[in-house]
This record gives structure tokens, sequence and C-alpha cells, in this order.
């Protein structure tokens, strides 16, 4: 941590500043120059975030050196993580499609929808038994019968589940179900869930806050991690910008990035990074293309019927299309489909 | 809501899409153009939600007309909701300036706090015993002992109390002690936790979300009123932009519109709004000129010594100051400073 | 200036960096700590940005310390800088007034307005002569007529003018007639243009581009003083975020932080902030309460006829009650409105 | 274009702005709800930036239905357009790679690096001789004598030039030395220059404004087009967001959807669009792989000795890899790299 005094700072002030992160334990390095005295304190990252150093008195500004996580970065654990789903494995050679529809609504929409993906060649299914919606007049999900609906798609197909947790009290219902679980870009930093999750043995797919920085996003891994659970696979969904010619900007260079910060599996959902279908197949070509290991992708047979994301949503022929051009794209890098 | 179609849409098409909308119980007026032929529907807005229209074929776009939200407008309730707390009014005539630490870190810290921002004349004490933290190693919080010590301070002060609930399985925890529910910025879209908030008959303080548009924060509103709780108090605290020399950009605009848009009151948080302590007091200047009916201030005694978001915190002279100005800018404006 | 060094970096990079920095004139302090190495520069900010430090093997990142202005800081020039300008004060204790409308249309329509708004208080008008529009099938002003037109109406009510200057070929032709070189938004970084308005003696009204930091428009403010023009005031006019509900976020919290950064006067258009002509009276006041030194305000006779930014424009009774409660607030800070 | 009037409009009110736009010459489609009366307007589009009925009493909002660009969309000219430099084709089957020094230095330095990019593959040679710099004491650019050592280069290496023009006075000097005007980021609307650069012959590249939509992307290609000149390319450069660990946000989203706006190519500059080297040929994968015509990057030699942008330049060894890894993923998507 570099501590920036200010133009004009007294003496008193610099040395009160020192000796309160030598009391917390941190070596000091000062150098005074013309125009601004600089404090060097080297110790202890995890600490620096309990003392408020910036609110003393000659204090300009505090710039942090060192990333504020820990277990999810690269240089704790260089080699990357790969975990395995019912023998599927995400963060290795393999690319992982997710498919399904965005929510669960009848028994027959999501068996018809799980026969499609799995015959156009997706691995996990994907569906929301409880979903958040902007309105509170929207269809919220078909909870706890849709998670059973998705165990019986899982028995009929093979497909392991993937599929949203929106509060801590439905942590245990839903870990009962599914294979991975989802935490939602609204719910990154809802930290008492995070913390729950962690208290699990099922992978956590964590998708980014609409707003949500690459620091925070990592965070809210070490937060899962920290509390136990090292399976935590990252989702980009894009972020929340000026642009409304898309539903979301989705940040494919948080990809390579994120991947070069920590040894997490990094996957990516063009549905709703673009909100728009039409854009869907062309950013998923981006997406691996630029290094990820996997999609998540809405899919509906009839999407104009679909309770929610309708708009984002592909049809079986749109689907089979988007497989087969990822596919050319992923061998032309050397790496697999993931197969059943 | 119009639905645009597609240049070069086909004539099955405009009737597939009347249709649905006819069997939805909508009544349609239908514009052919030389560009675009144009479907306006009329009906109930709250059932619009359901239907992806924008998913089906030879649709362009779909804008809606009407504001997605109800019970918080004002044409559905044209004068201003007033309300009651320990006989202070907030969104009538008087300012209520609330304020405390960030955090209550101890007895002695929250007490000495809270007797030097009621002798300043602040009338609402705020504290957090549930504190969310972007990182797994910062302090979270005293939890429910927290709550005990601010209800000691409320004994001792008679300053009633607005504290955060984090989670659905505390909010009848934080309720037993608190007089206002606090839903931090984080949680504006923690749907799961704005029912459960519904459900108590304590008014809730609804933060902006960091990358929320004042739709979706007045829907948030919604959530709580539709389910039973029609005392929400909205609270601007800056979102999230480009801009990284304060900490969010605070949105006054959103109080002038806030009010017209819905009944409920808006107040102003410039402590998290700007991050830097030196801009608290013109901020709050700010916020009262353009409208705000009141005010949420981080004060600690020794903000060095804060256990989160000292930097932002004004000492007691500098809160002492901020009440003295905002008094003379309300004074202006006719309106008079809440009194215990 | 700090260079950090990655994790596992070379004897042989720390000393290329340290030699590289020497040779180019700074003093260095070296920093080895356990897990970063890090070299502290002291030097010449101004040359900062012309080393690539960054791109040197071994370096992870490089964090400057100082700001990289000058001429625009307080800590060169701590007094403020009062502009004066046809005996009015800009940047003193008097609060100013600028007003008239989005672009001049007519004579008829200039002259009406120029007369209402110096009756109701103003002291300056406004008025576009070169207007930019986001699109080529708009109405692009006057020109040179509408410059003519400007003086008459100076004339004929004894007011000043600020006008834009959009193109380097035209800055002789505007400051002939103008008193106050307006830089539009888009153009605050159109750095040909800074130059050129540099060597006019005309003070220069910079507006914020709708994208910058603090810091780049302080630089922008900076280009023009370095090019030998001091009299620049900056005016705050809203920024771009993913918030649709106003053409622009005003960012108020701009107007206490660059008066803090600088000694230049700082003054507030709500009605490009906003967008919408119901929110200019609310802004104006939170402006003028938070310490700007002055407004820019679109007014127009029939809003509805103008030719650019009817929806944002005050009518004569609107702007008469503007003014009157703006007065309201600057005398309950001491500060009197400005009078011709 | 849609009127939505406000709920308890007046008839008269509604009668004011029928009337309006039948003067104007649209064709009316009256609709009166419950809640809210709506009237259709269809008419000349382009004129409608000149009506401001949002202004006119009784409107609550106006929302437009048609693009407001003509000759640049898919509508006016279904086919793609294809650009010819030298024998090469923009917009066609050939992807095109731009590379180069961000500026240029030195007759040394640019000559080497074209021989490098010229033999690693690339087909058209970059290099700024007029530079827009954010603070006034970096490097700005040889002028003149950088437009000589560009065409020297070009003698050399048989490479077209593309470089950037930065002020309306200039652009006839570099139209006589550049094979491509360039238009940079911060001049994306600086709209005497578009239309100034309209009025030569040679294609324009046209760089997205770090905070325009997509929609004013295409509308400042249709100023350059309504001058006179149909040849523009766009270019995708990164927008700016909230994240700060790139330099801005690469919206590789844009791609497709300008595509399927337009029938102008549309490129990719991943070195501005991301800032850090390490990023740019995963970027350059992703964006071919979602239909980009075509990559700029910048290369030098010694990328700590750039006197700008040596973060984000690659070397020789990485840029030759880079050309390499992209034409695997074009040769996948069954596209060439352009050849000279």
């Amino acid at each position: 941590m570099i501590v920036v005094m200010n133009h004009g700072v007294k003496d008193n002030q610099i040395e009160a500043v020192v000796s309160r992160l030598q009391n917390e334990g941190f070596n000091i390095h000062l150098s005074k120059g013309v125009e601004r005295t600089i404090i060097g304190a080297v110790g202890d990252k995890t600490r620096l975030s309990c003392i408020a150093i910036e609110a003393m008195a000659g204090v300009e500004k505090v710039v942090p050196i060192l990333h504020p996580y820990k277990l999810a970065s690269r240089e704790f654990k260089p080699e990357r993580t790969v975990i395995r789903v019912h023998g599927l494995e995400i963060g290795g050679d393999q690319v992982q499609i997710m498919a399904g529809p965005c929510a669960v609504e009848s028994r027959e929409q999501l068996l018809e929808t799980a026969h499609i993906v799995r015959n156009a060649g997706a691995t996990i299914l994907r569906g929301g038994a409880f979903k958040p919606r902007t309105s509170p007049y929207s269809f919220h999900g078909l909870e706890e019968d849709g998670l059973k609906i998705l165990a019986e798609a899982r028995e009929a197909t093979g497909m392991p589940i993937v599929t949203e947790v929106m509060d801590t009290k439905s942590v245990e219902l839903v870990a009962e179900y599914a294979d991975i679980l989802q935490i939602g870009a609204r719910n990154m930093q809802n930290f008492f869930l995070l913390r729950e999750v962690a208290n699990t043995n099922k992978p956590v797919l964590l998708k980014r806050g609409p707003s949500a920085t690459i620091e925070e996003w990592i965070l809210a891994a070490e937060y899962i991690m920290a509390g136990g659970n090292r399976q935590v696979i990252f989702c980009e969904r894009g972020i929340r910008t000026f642009e409304t010619a898309t539903r979301n900007t989705l940040d494919l260079s948080s990809v390579p990035l994120v991947k070069s910060l920590t040894h997490l599996p990094v996957i990516v959902d063009p549905s709703h990074g673009t909100g728009k279908w039409a854009l869907v197949t062309p950013m998923s070509k981006g997406a691996i293309a630029c290094g990820a290991d996997g999609l998540m992708v809405e899919v509906h047979p009839r999407p104009a019927e679909a309770l929610s994301d309708g708009p984002q949503s592909l049809t079986e022929e749109n689907f089979t299309k988007l497989i087969s051009e990822v596919e050319t794209i992923a061998a032309a890098l050397g790496r697999p489909l993931g197969r059943l």
C-alpha cells in the first residue's frame, strides 16, 4: 500500500500515519519528495481493508498495490482449476455448452427443450425454477415443482443441471436437486448467499453483476472460496453501460483477463449479454475464440411463447446452427466440445 | 404498448401478433405505413411483462407506453405519502437528518456518536449491525449485539433507529429492534428480501442500486407495496459511472424526478454518494435545495479509526457545521428541520 | 510515480526500469517486499506522460502520484480566479445567470428571448450560431448571420454574449462577436480547437465532455492555459450514464470537487444536464446550493416551436420563477445575483 | 413517430399536436385509450428532428419508430459495401490487418515497424502523424514530416496507409498522403470535420466515440455519406464504462449489430479497446470470430520506448503470433487474410 500525503503535510501528520501502520504490523518506507511525501507500507494485505488510513489528517490518497484476493489468484495457485460434473470437465480442454430455457414453465416445455439441446450437442441443462424479475407482476418460477421437473429431465437425458438459487433459505433445497448452483447477476454481492453456497459441496456458477468490476467479481468468488468451496465457475453475462441497442454490453475482454488473474474457469452467457437472439451465435463464436471454457445459452421450442426472455432465446434450428459454428471455432483452437 | 413490425413484414405475421394480443385481452389499433406497420395494444399493463411479443416473427421492437408500476405512481395516488416514525414526519414539510456511524463498532463508539448527532440536530440514528462488504476479510458487523447497542442508544437519546437488513433469515430479528428497515444498494433487487420486508409493519428505506435505473428503483418499491407495505422511503446514494474521482456519482436529479413520478418520500445519502467527507456538506445542501425530504449522513467521532467508510465520515465539528448550513437552505425553502 | 513490479520479477528487469528512470532525470526509491518490488520515482511530472514504463519487462502497473496538470491547479495558484466580462464577475461572490435559446433561429426570436431573460434577471445572453447536431438532417444554425443577430441583441440589452465555436476555421470570426467563447461538450477534447481559442483574449466556457473524467476536463483547461489564455470557466452539463430517464446525469459533485482542485470558476447547465424543463429549476437550486458560480439555462418564448432542445427550454414564466427561487438560495448563502 | 399524451390531457392539447403534425406533412392515427391517448405520425423521418413536439403542452413523451439514418442503412442498400484500397477489399471476404505504431516517431522507427508488420502479414500500415493526447505536455506527432515518412514507408513496402486527420484545416494535407483517412474516437462527433472528409474521395475509417451509442455512430457515418462520400469503414475501439481493469470496454457485439443495421464494413481495434498488449491477441481472435472485416493493431519494435501507447503495443514476436492465430480463426470461417 502506498499512502500519498497532501502537499504541505505536517511532520506530526506523517508520524501519526507511520506509527498507525507500524502498530498494525506493517513495514514502512518513507520517501519525502519536493511536492509530496509518500509512505510505502508492506504487510498482510487482508488487514488493509480494516484501516481507514484515508481518513487520517494529511492523507491525500491511498493506493493499494496488491490485489485484495488470495485464494482465487493465480499467484496462490498457478495451475488451472478443472471442475468435474458427471464426468464433464469445466476449465479443461473441453468446451461445455449449457443450454435450456430461461425458466422452467411446465414439465412438457422443459422435457421438450432438454431433448432438443441434448440432441444438438449441449452437455449441461439450464433452467430457472426461481426467477428474479424486475417487476412484481412477472412470472417468478415454479419453485420446488420446477426443481423436480429439472431432476426428471436429468433422468431422461443424462444431462447434469445448473439452476439458480436466490435466497439463503432455499440453498439446501436447491442443492438437493442441482448439480451446479447458479448465483445470478443481481445476487453477485449478496454476501449471505455467497457464504451459504460456500457451505455446500456443489460447484457454483457465479454470474458477473451488471455493475461489478472484475475485482469485485473475483472478490465474490473469494467469499465462496474462503467459506470452504473452491469450485467456482465465472460467468460473464454483460455489464450495464450507456448503450441501449443491446440489453447489456458483453465484456468479452473479461474472459482472457480473469483467466490471467485467477485459476478458475470462465464461461460466457451471450443470451443475457446481448438480449437479442440474432447476436447470440456471433457472440458465442467470439467468446470461444477469445478463450471461454463454455457457454450458457437460452433455448426455447417456441420463443414467442416463453414466459421470460423470449427475445433472446434460440429456436431448435438456430441452436443447432450455433453448436455447429462454435464447434468449428473450437476445433480451430484445438478444443473439443464436451460429450456426455 | 406499441409493436413495430419489420420493414417487409408479411401479412400472416401481422395477423399472428394481432391475434395473440387479442387473445390476451388487448384492444388493437393497426396502422400500416409505407415503411412500417405499427400495432397499438391497449389493456392491462401488468400482464404485458408476461408476453414475449418481441420474439414473434416479423416484430422489430416493442415500445411500452405506460410505466410498469402502479401502487407507487402518482397517478394511482396523487397526494404525497407522509411516513411517521416516533412523531417525526418523513415526506412532509420537515427535513429529517439521519446520522450515525457506518457500522456499530462497540457500545462506546455508538453511544458517543449518538449523543454527538443528537446534540447537533439529527433526528434519526443510523448504524449498521450487518455490513455488506466487498471483501470477505473486512469487518462485517456485530450482528445481534449491534442491534442491542442500537436499541440502548435509542433509549439514551430518544432517536428512532434505521439499520440495514441483509438477509431474509434476519428480517424478523432486525424488525424487532429497528424503527426503519434499510435495504442496502446491493440488495435493491434482492426480490426475496423485498417480499420479506413487505410482511413487516416497519417503514422501509430503499437505497438505489448502483446500476439501477429510476424505473427499476420504483419497481423495487412496487414489490414492497404489492406485498402489503406501503411505507417506502427512497434513498438516492449515487450510481456507478466511469468517473473515479468520487466513489459514486450522486444523481441529484433523481430527487425531483422520483418525486414527480411517485408519491413517496426521497432522501439523499451524500456520504456513499461521494465517498469523500469534504464533499458531504456541499452535496447535502444541494440535495435539500433540489427537494430532498432528508439526508442520511455518516458521522464518526474519530473517522481515522472507523472500521468502515472512514474517508467519508464527518467529525462532530464538520457535522455540526453541516446541520447549520443545511438548516439555512431548508429555511430559505420554507422547510423546518425535524425536531425530537 | 510508483512502479509496481510483477511477482517474480528478475533483478535485471528492476535494473532496467531504474536506469531508464534515472536517465530521464528521476530520483529513485527502491523498496523490495516479499510479494512485490516497488520503485518510487520523483521528478518532473509533465515528462511522465512520455515514457512507456508500463511496457517494460517485469512491470505490473504504474501508479501516478501527482495530478497531471499544473497551471489549473490550486497548488500552483491558491487564490481563486475571477473572470471579468463587461463589469460582471464570474468566480467571485456574484452568481451569474446565462440564459437564452439553444439556437439563434431568427432576429425576432433572439431579440424577444433576450429581452425576456434580461427582464427576468439574467446577465449574460447565450445562443448558438453554430450548432453541433447528432443528425445531418437537423438545423445547424445561422452561422455568421446568427452572430450578427447576437451582436444586435447585445446592443439592445447590454448583455454580453456567450456562443459556441465549433471549428478552428471559425475561431477568429466567432471571437469578433462573442464576449465568451463556448467549447461544446463534444469538442472538449478537440485539441486543435483548444489551442486555437488559447490564442484569443476571450474567456472560454469549457463544457464537460459527456464521458470526460474530472481529470480529463481539467487537462482540457490546461491545454487552453498552457496556450496562453488563463480565463477558463468550467461548465458541468451532465455525463452519459446508463440512466435514460434524463438526457444526461448531472454530476453536481463536480462543482465542489473542481473548485477544490482548481482555482477556476465552475457553472452548471441544468438544461442539457437533465433534458427536461421540469427538472431545470430544482437542479438550478441544487447547483447554486452546492457552490456553483452561475448557471447556463435554455429559454425560448415558445419551446414547442424551437428548432432544437425545445423539451428542455423554459418559458418566460418558468424562467422568471427559476430566477426568483435561485435568488432565494443564493441569498441564503450570502451570494448576490449579478446585475448589469 | 408515436406521441404519448399525458394522463388527463385536454382535447385542445391533442388537437394542437395533431394540427402541428399535419401542417408538417405527417399522416395521423389517433388512438384514445382509458389511460393514455396516443398519436401516431407517419411521414418524412428526416424532418422529425426539427419539430419539438416533446415541448408541446400535454405531451408525455415522443417515441421514434424509424432509425434516423437512411444512406447507411441496409434498408436503403441491402447489398454489402466493399471498399477497395490498392487492390485490397475491405468489407468483402478478405480479412485485412492494419498494423503499425501508434505514432510516427522517426523515419527509422516507422520503416522498421512497416517491414515487421509487412513481413508478418499485415496489409495496411497505420501510424499517427497528428496525435490527440489528453495532456498538453505529451508528444503530439511529427505532423507533415510524419506524413512524408508514411509515404516513404508505402513506397518501401507497398502497403497503403491509414492515418488520422484531426482538424478541418489539415484535411487537404492529410488526404494528399493517406490512402484511408482516420477519424479518431474523440472526433466522431466533430461535425465540421465529418463534412470536410466527406469532400475528399478517400475512404474514411470512423472510430466509435468512447461514449457513442451505435445509433450516434451510424449517424456520424450518415454525415459523411450525406456529404457525398460513401466509403465509410466503422472501427470499434471500445467504449467508456465503469470498468477500470481495461482502458476501454471493447464492445464486440457492435460488430454483428452494425453489420445487420448497415451495409458498411466493420473492423476492430483491440489495442485501444483493451489498453493491454496481453489482451490484444485473444480479442483479435474474438473480433474475427464474431464477424469483423479486419483489425487495427498497434505494433512497436520496442514498446517500452514508444512515445505513446507502449503498454498496448505488440512486439514483432507477439504480432507474428497474432497473425498466425487470427488466420486460423479466419480460415475456420472460410475467410482468407488479405494479401498484397
